[in-house]
Formats: structure tokens, C-alpha cells, sequence
């Protein structure tokens, strides 16, 4: 549940009334045992965000009168296993991430940074938030693109095949459809990479733009999306799609991608189920994903959890996964290292508490 | 509009009523287009704080009774652009502040990080804040010494002119004369450096001190400020004064400085002016800086903007300049290049959103 | 005072009543000024947390009805008298964290980053917070293990000489006896290193565990904590008890501590008193520290402090304390540098206010 920090009580105790506008704090503070098998390395951890990416935000509305309003968004990653924040991406290159440096990790707001200026044709949002081409990844995915139940085609995403936009931009522009036009959402993102313009080979990397096209009619939703950013190394490109149904007794959701980093390809499939068992949900997932790289590496992952609701801010849950890999990848699950077409096996057991 | 978190109406709902004291979360969102042109190389960027400096701060006042009062004050400055915080400075030294580490800033309460007492006698902070000195090339720049528009003697500042103090200073303690003394305002303030006292010759770098007098009546408002920070390579000294207008329909600001950097001198002035419209408010501003190093590097901008209010709180805001370089200066707009002795221009559109 | 920002009164303006949940904004700015005196170098600082360590924070509890309830709390040490935050350890290891850059550490939540489930039966945590072998550092200690005060043990233990784990851990999960039986108090925590679990000699670097059993009876307290942290180069262990009793016109406290270090012992102990005088307190402990090492380093060590409430929150406070050294140790106070076996002396005199 959200705190809005800003309410008609609240308000009228400070001598600053105004009943439309609102300040939320919210978060997610998401710990776990992560386990991880391979064949060279296993990794025992006490970890982070199997079940949602823990986080602390601050978001709040104002309305401005006749339909419009102006609102911000600040969103900071968590890790909640040892307090360190997260990193962002100052250009939308590798250079825009710098090395680490263990335990000094400030807090950043790498999720989202956005204010924008909203009405009935649309909002429009400016700053760092998700590509439109990454949202297909999430729709499809009952683990929620976290946890060692992430599925092959993220994996591989945020492995680097698509590289530094593959989930969010800094530095965009964002049009929003409005929320209700029939079933239709859609967004379409500009974003830079502020490079110096002289001239010079490199000097639109990191500039991309993605569109993504959504429909929504009862138990249906299907999704279309696109994305392209710059690099003179060679572009990347992101092209996905999703559909899920939701039969009320489960839901089942379909995701295909074809991916593109220089001249490289990258394609794979997601398969997941969302089964409502009581107070709980069973969760599973079935994916792939192959790139055109020497050897055609590929992995092959299946995932299975449950996750118990306590709450409805909090919940008990359990993960586990297995990946195969083949033609020379050597993907492995929770820190542990596997040698190359030998498969890896996880298990998350968390606790993940919303506020 | 400022959220006071703890109210009345709050209190009693926890049970723990003081009705004298509040905390408020406060910040700003401005993130814009920045266009910059350069004789070398231009630049497009989504930026941000063209108009105000984005930020996320807590501020809180306890009355401690016979009229006395305790507070605080934590102030972070924010990249909206990419979810970046800002770098503060330990010590007062180019030493206080290292390299950048690109995507990886967290926040810090580089603004301000203070805890005050304050009675009918005046206030006494201590920590991180403004320098007493710095405050005149904010009065009189009708830009706010943010974005584009930031007049030549604070764009000297900035780019290290007057070096580590030249804006805020750490390890401070501030007097702040009473708040009503016959139109009268001023602070004096002392900082340290913080280097081991070994009878070394730079065991006073990064200590100062400033001061500030101003005063205000009806239309009128003049300040007068110094400061001087010790180095063993040179101390720093910044003294400028500020005079404004307010004419009803206008108001104009004149504001001189006269700096020095160790064996270099730099001197400068602005003529700011602000034009209210209907919602909005044209800005306006000449200035030049010159120093008496080698060719006498000079620079002369004129700014123009107009900030559209839709709100008191949010508002769309444009600001366009040009800067004249020669003595080899070599000053460019928006992260544009350019070459010594030749002009660059840039351009800010963006939205500014306060919380 | 904290803030509580989800009240009964304030989820009714927002249209989310659950009168049992809340989350709470809180924190505390200490600024001081430090003066240290030693033979090779003398210092003087506007430093911070003299009293109490400077910090903001957000926690919160959720009832999960049936006596069970769920809670997370996010801490963050801060440098108030330049704005920086505290930095953390990512695995209980030197490794976990690296160098410092000056004025660029972010906000990370150092001090705690946990969530909990809690019940009749206890609450079991995961995350980031103290060391059950550290508590008992903090019981006996008037000075609470900060400022200038800070006794030789806890001295010792900052410096290194327990290491990463002396006060925190990181990747823990402890459980709590609940709270009411019959005066007995205790915690049982376990943490992890994350090293690759690959054979090597170093795989079980930074995993530990430490156990506190309290009891509490009318004016008495006692307690009794050890812990053990492994290492391929030497485990660490800190074994301590310590005893309060509260006469009413005084309270005293004895602390004794047994460390390792690999092949190294450590002891020491303290001798601490708490004296209220009208709205303050006097406060007093001696303490000494021996190691091992060669020649038996040692230092003894004499603080006095008075602390004036000017409220509940905030205060007025002055430390002196004095260090002698011998067998070559070389320990000094507030930055200043001492030779071996000299003494250094050093004086705190500062702000602190609580929200």
C-alpha cells in the first residue's frame, strides 16, 4: 500500500489546502536466499529482489485544471541485502556506466526519473524510464523479469546482447497514448546520447527510438513493440511481441523476440503460467533464446515457483530454475559459474514486502 | 507546493501531538532539451535544471518553546535526465571532490546539510550550505544562475575561477542576523578545511570565511558581500554587490563582481531584468567577466527567456543565449565546443515541476 | 520525534484506511565541532554524529492480523557537515569495500536494510543490520559508540581489529526471541561471505555467526554475546558481557571484551556512567584495550561529557576524552596524529537533533 504523504487531512493541518494534488512514498524491500548449481562454481547468497526489484520512490500529481496534469516520478533501485543503491546509465553507451566500486554504491534513481505534463491526447514524460521495446519482455514473463525465474530472452538482454537500452533509456522523450481509446496503449521514445556532434563516426551513439503498440479486451492482451539505438560499432534492435489470455481458472502468456546487435542476431521464445491456487499463485515458464554467434549458443531454461500471499503488500515465495546450455553458452543461474553447454540450476526462497 | 509530513491532524492520528513541529518533503523537477552550437562541435541533449536545480530534500523545524527553535535541512541536487545525484565536496579543496565515475553518482545532500538553532538573537547553522559570498550572483540574475542563461561572472565561478567555495562550502558555521531588523539581512560565516594542523604550508587550504549585508525596502534591495578562502598556491576572494528594482511592471537588477585567484584578478557585471505577461514572465540578461590572465581572456552573453507558469508550481520554461569569446576565451553554451575567440549559442526548452 | 507518515487520519483523506499500518520518516543531524590534539598533528573540524550518529531512515509495519506482522526499515548514515552519505560492505569482507572518492559517496542505507516477519514466536530478519556480538559495545558505553567518547574496545574494533563484521553484517539472516519472557532478551544471526563455492581455500571468507542472550530485571541489565567471522588468513571472534545497574540518582555500567584475530587475542574493558542533572546529563567511562601484536599495544582511555536537553529531540552536548598510549600503539582522537606511546587529547562541542 502507498503512503499519500499529501492528503485532504493532512493538508488542511498545514493551511495548504488542495484536495487534487499528492505526494506518494512507496517501495519494495524484497530479500531472499538465492542458491545457485553449476558445474565450476556454486554460490550460496543472502540476495535481493527475487520476486520484485526492491526499491524507494517518490512520485506525486498535480492537477492543472481543464483535463491537464503535471506529475514527477523518482524511482532507486535497492539492493536490500546489503543496503548499496543502484548504478544508471548516463548515455545510453557501455561508457555510460562506469566500474563499480564494492560497498559505495549510492543510491540512484536508475528506475526512473520523469516529469511530465499529461492531458486527454496523452502525456508527454522526459527523463530516464523503460523503452517501449522492453515492456514485451515483462507482459509475458509471470516472474516478473527477477529472480532466477528471469526467462532466456531477458537474460540475454540484460546479459548485454542488446546492450545498454535493452530496459530503460536516460535522457528521452516519451508520448504516451491516453488510457482509454478502446483497448489501444502505445508509447513512442526519443532518447540521446549526447555525444559531442563534430562530425565524428560515433556521434549518434547512443540515439534510439522505440514504439511499442498494445491491445486489451478481456481476458485478451497482445502487444507489439520495436526499438532501435546507435552505435558506429554496429546498431541494436529490439523487436518483440506478446500475447496472454487469461482463462480465469490460469492465465498463459506467449513471447517472441528477434533481436539485432551489429551483425549478430539474437532470437528466442517465452512460454509462462499464472495458476490463482487459494491465497497463492503458481507460477511457470518455458524459454529460449539463440544468437548467430560462433557456435549458435543457446539456452534452454524451464521455471517453476509459488508465490504466498500473506498480504496483499506481502508474500512469501519460492523459485526454481534450470538452464541448458548449448553451442558454447554458458549461462548460469544465482552467481554460479557452469562451464560452457553444462546447465545450471537455482533456488530463491524470499520474503518481498511492498509499502 | 511543499508537503509538510507531520500535521495536526497526523499527529494525533499517532498519537503523538506537538503541534509546533513539522517535517516537509520538498524538490524540484526540471528536465529540458538542451540544444548548445559551437565552432567545433555542437551538442543535443535531454539535460535538466535549465530553470530550477532538480532536487529531492527533508527540512524540519522543532519549537523548543521561548521562542527558540531547532531545525534541520537536507538538500540533494538530482540529474533528471538520468537519475544521477549530484557530487558534493569534503573538504573546501580541489581535493574534496574526485573523479566522476560515469552512471554511478548516488545521492548526496550536496545543496544542503544543516542543523540550525535559531531565537530573536538570529540563527547559528552548522554543516553544508551556501557561502555568504556566493548569494549576490544569484539576487540579481533573473535566470536563477541555473541553465543556459547563467551570467558570465557565475559561469566564471562554475568553471573554477573562485574554485571550491565559489558557491556552497562544508564544514561550516553560519550566524544568520534575525529575520526582522528594519529591512536589514546578513550572515557571516566560517569554514574549514579540515587539513592535519602540522605547521605544513597548506594546513589552512580550504578554510574561510564570508560575509554578507543586505537591505531591503519597499522596491528596493542592495547587498554587499566578500569572502576569502586560503590556499598555499593563492587564496581565493570574491566580492560583488547586487542592486534591484522593482518598478511594478518590471524589475531590473544590476550586480558587479570583483574576484581574485591567488596573482589573477577577474571583474564583471550583469543587468538582469524580469517582465511578468499575463501567466508567465519574460527574463533578460547581459554580462561579461574578464580576468587578467594571460590575454585577458573576456566573455559577454546576453540570455533572453520566458517562463510560462501553469501553475504556481509547474511551468514550461525557454531561455536562448549567445556568449562572445576573445583573450583566447573559449566559453561554449550546452556542452557545445568551441574554438578561442569565437561565439557559441545555446538553447533550453523544458518543463520545471516543484513538489 | 519520528514522523508517522500513514496515519488513521491521513488514510482516510486518501481513501485507504488500515489503521494498523504506518510508515515512518525519521532521523537524526549531528554537526559538531572536533578539535584533536596529538604530537605530530593537530586537528580541527566541523564534523558530525559526535552525540548520536547523523542518519535519515524509513521503516514501517504491516499487521498481518493473528498476531503476525511484517516490517522493513531502511537506514542511511550521513556526513551532515558535508552532505555525503556512509558507504557499506557488500560481503563482510575488506574486498566488500573499496576506496573512497572524496565529496562523490552517495546515500546507501549502511546502517540497517532489512525485512522482517514477526509473531508470538519472534521476528526472523533478513538483510543488513548489527551483529549480535556487537550490542554489547553499545550498552555499557555512555557515550552510545560515537563522537570522540567512543570507548577503547569499540576504538579498537572500528580501527580493524574484529574487522567488516565488528558492528554490522551484511547478507544475514537473524532470528529474535520475542519480546516479553520474563526479562530475557536474545538474537541468533547468521551471514554469508557470497564468495564462488569452488574449493578454494577463501570460499567461506566473510561467512560468521554471532548469539546474544540479555536478561533485564528492575535496575539490572546483563548480557553476554560472542561471534565468529571466518577468514582463510585467520577467523576473527568477539566474545564480550557486560552488566548496568541503575541506582536512580545514577546509572554505571561494566563492559569486558575477548577478541581474535587469526593468530592475535585481544581484551579490554570498560567502566561507564550515566549522572542526570536537571534537563542534562553527565556522563563519564574509562576504558583500556590491549592487544597481542608485538609489543602489546595498548591504550587507556578517560571521556567526560555533559549533554543539555533543550527538548526531547534535540540537545546541546560537550565531550573531552583523553588517550594514553603504550607498546607502541599510536591511537588518536578527531584526526589528530599522535607518535607511538604519546597521548592525544580531543574535544567534541555540538549540535544534535533527532526527527
Amino acid at each position: 500500500m502507498n503512503k499519500s504523504l499529501l492528503g485532504v487531512a493532512l493538508l488542511a493541518a498545514t493551511g495548504a489546502v488542495s484536495a487534487q494534488s499528492s505526494v506518494t512514498l512507496f517501495g519494495v524491500v524484497d530479500t531472499n536466499l538465492a542458491i545457485g548449481r553449476g558445474t565450476v562454481a556454486d554460490r550460496n547468497q543472502i540476495s535481493n529482489s527475487g520476486n520484485a526489484t526492491s526499491r524507494i520512490g517518490f512520485r506525486g500529481v498535480e492537477d492543472l485544471g481543464g483535463g491537464m496534469s503535471a506529475s514527477f516520478w523518482l524511482e532507486a533501485g535497492l539492493a536490500t541485502d546489503d543496503g548499496q543503491g543502484n548504478a544508471t546509465n548516463s548515455n545510453n553507451q557501455t561508457t555510460g556506466t562506469g566500474a563499480a566500486v564494492a560497498g559505495r554504491q549510492g543510491v540512484s534513481f536508475n528506475r526512473r526519473a520523469t516529469v511530465s505534463l499529461a492531458g486527454a491526447w496523452g502525456e508527454v514524460r522526459l527523463g530516464r524510464d523503460y523503452t517501449p521495446q522492453y515492456w514485451n519482455l515483462y507482459f509475458a514473463d509471470p516472474f516478473g523479469n527477477v529472480g532466477v525465474g528471469l526467462p532466456m530472452p531477458a537474460t540475454y538482454d540484460f546479459g548485454g546482447f542488446t546492450g545498454s537500452t535493452a530496459v530503460r533509456s536516460s535522457n528521452g522523450i516519451t508520448y504516451f497514448l491516453p488510457g482509454n481509446i478502446g483497448g489501444f496503449s502505445g508509447s513512442l521514445q526519443y532518447y540521446l546520447g549526447e555525444s559531442p556532434q563534430n562530425g565524428g563516426a560515433t556521434e549518434d551513439d547512443g540515439t534510439g527510438a522505440g514504439v511499442r503498440v498494445g491491445y486489451e479486451s478481456g481476458p485478451v492482451y497482445a502487444s507489439l513493440a520495436t526499438g532501435r539505438t546507435q552505435y558506429a560499432a554496429g546498431n541494436t534492435r529490439q523487436t518483440n511481441a506478446v500475447a496472454t489470455y487469461n482463462f480465469g481458472v490460469a492465465k498463459v502468456g506467449l513471447q517472441v523476440s528477434r533481436d539485432k546487435n551489429g551483425p549478430l542476431t539474437g532470437k528466442g521464445w517465452l512460454l509462462g503460467a499464472w495458476l490463482p491456487v487459494g491465497a497463492g499463485e503458481i507460477l511457470g515458464s518455458y524459454s529460449q533464446y539463440e544468437t548467430s554467434a560462433a557456435g549458435n549458443p543457446e539456452g534452454k531454461k524451464l521455471a517453476l515457483g509459488y508465490v504466498h500471499n500473506l498480504s496483499k503488500r506481502t508474500a512469501l515465495y519460492t523459485t526454481w530454475a534450470r538452464v541448458k546450455n548449448s553451442g558454447g553458452a554458458a549461462t548460469a543461474l544465482n552467481g554460479a559459474t557452469t562451464a560452457p553447454n553444462s546447465s545450471s540450476s537455482g533456488l530463491d526462497i524470499g520474503i518481498r514486502h511492498r509499502f
